[in-house]
């Protein structure tokens, strides 16, 4: 079970797709199983105080989960999130990216579940987890 | 049990410490168990096709149950969430804002537990629904 | 949108398809979008201390998002389970049964979302609330 | 940060305040941060069919999180779970055991953060995922 996309050909689409939010991203490996995003960290994801804030925590695991999928069934923009739980567990450290480590646990016809740690740059302890499952697009 | 911060001061309790986020969001209504609000929907939340991302609503869903919890402890700003689950239902109409109703379902002293429902004005079937937990800060 | 089966052909439903477990639940009411159970506490749904496992009150919103699914689509065995989210709140009474209030919020041609309050009966405080999602099998 | 408890100390433990279920579960191996269990799976965990029930499946990463908590923090019969989300993603195996492989993610003072990934003995695919917060009671 091959790739159908590679981290070059993912970061083009999600340029294409979500140009928006793709400058935010960046992706460091992926594998049939296993993803490696980075929240490239701005002062857009902060909370006064320097802290990153929930929902940017809550973005990088979303597109995380979104990138793993599409690297296992090719291009479809239209796959979308029907479920994410996700714990907030520490604070992140000050001034360095989120690294976000992508399992695929399940590849169906219908829905992907993926789940996700969430880690400041050189840490070794987690600041989130997450859990989500995607529609995937009819044929 | 009344509550400590009604919707003018929970508004300007948002500006003071979510400056960056405080203009995304209006409360429309407070009491002891019940807060309704508002995500006014502008382009920064937008995918392509118009619909709403998934963090902005995700977003909408954490503010909410913040102040809601607030509502009744006062102004703490180191309140936190420990967890969310969120389930996306339907597509969001385009060109209106989005409405999430949040309901207290137990404030403890440690934790409270709220879930939220959240709308396209005018619809009344829902575009997401979610429950979340914050970690209240010990006096 | 009428309901294809009625609080006593859910229960006729529930004895064929699942007797290990059928007595420990009673139907109270059912419409089209909600649905009201009973679950019937017993000594094997006890811990020591008189407190209601925390597995038997999952099982209670379990069953109860597949009934109200199956009140809509008719009497599919197959519908599973995908997800659950619960919190628990608060300890349950001691010697009374558990009441489920459960509402469906999608009902989608692959997926049905459901959320569930749980009381201590006669209680007006939430024991637990959950959310889960059903596949629903193709026809 | 050693075990207070090992894998003899909590099957012990365990049978002492669950005896109801301790015969369900046993425990296969525990260190800092892992845990595997086992449920042995009786006429009494099986749907017709003979697929095993969502809720034995909840059961059994509800007691691993649960030991996993207490064999850092000692015999602390009353920490309760607080919030569970589990994604069930495949039928499984019959006539098998299931074994949990569970990870703690956080050790708080006041909140434990565990996740459970639920195999079929001898399979490597996860049958399901389980993410849990337990409340620690305070010293």
């Amino acid at each position: 079970m091959p790739i159908m996309m590679d981290a070059d050909a993912l970061a083009v689409f999600m340029k294409d797709v979500f140009k928006q939010v793709a400058d935010d991203f960046a992706i460091d490996h992926v594998s049939e199983t296993d993803l490696t995003t980075r929240l490239l960290v701005g002062e857009r994801h902060l909370r006064p105080g320097g802290t990153i804030s929930g929902p940017s925590i809550f973005a990088l695991a979303d597109v995380s989960a979104y990138l793993m999928t599409l690297a296992r069934i090719g291009p479809k923009a239209l796959a979308v999130t029907t479920n994410c739980s996700i714990d907030f567990m520490r604070k992140p450290a000050a001034g360095v990216d989120l690294i976000a480590r992508t399992r695929l646990l399940k590849l169906g016809k219908l829905l992907s579940v993926c789940d996700v740690l969430v880690f400041s740059d050189g840490m070794d302890t987690p600041v989130a987890r997450a859990s989500l499952t995607y529609a995937i697009p009819p044929k």
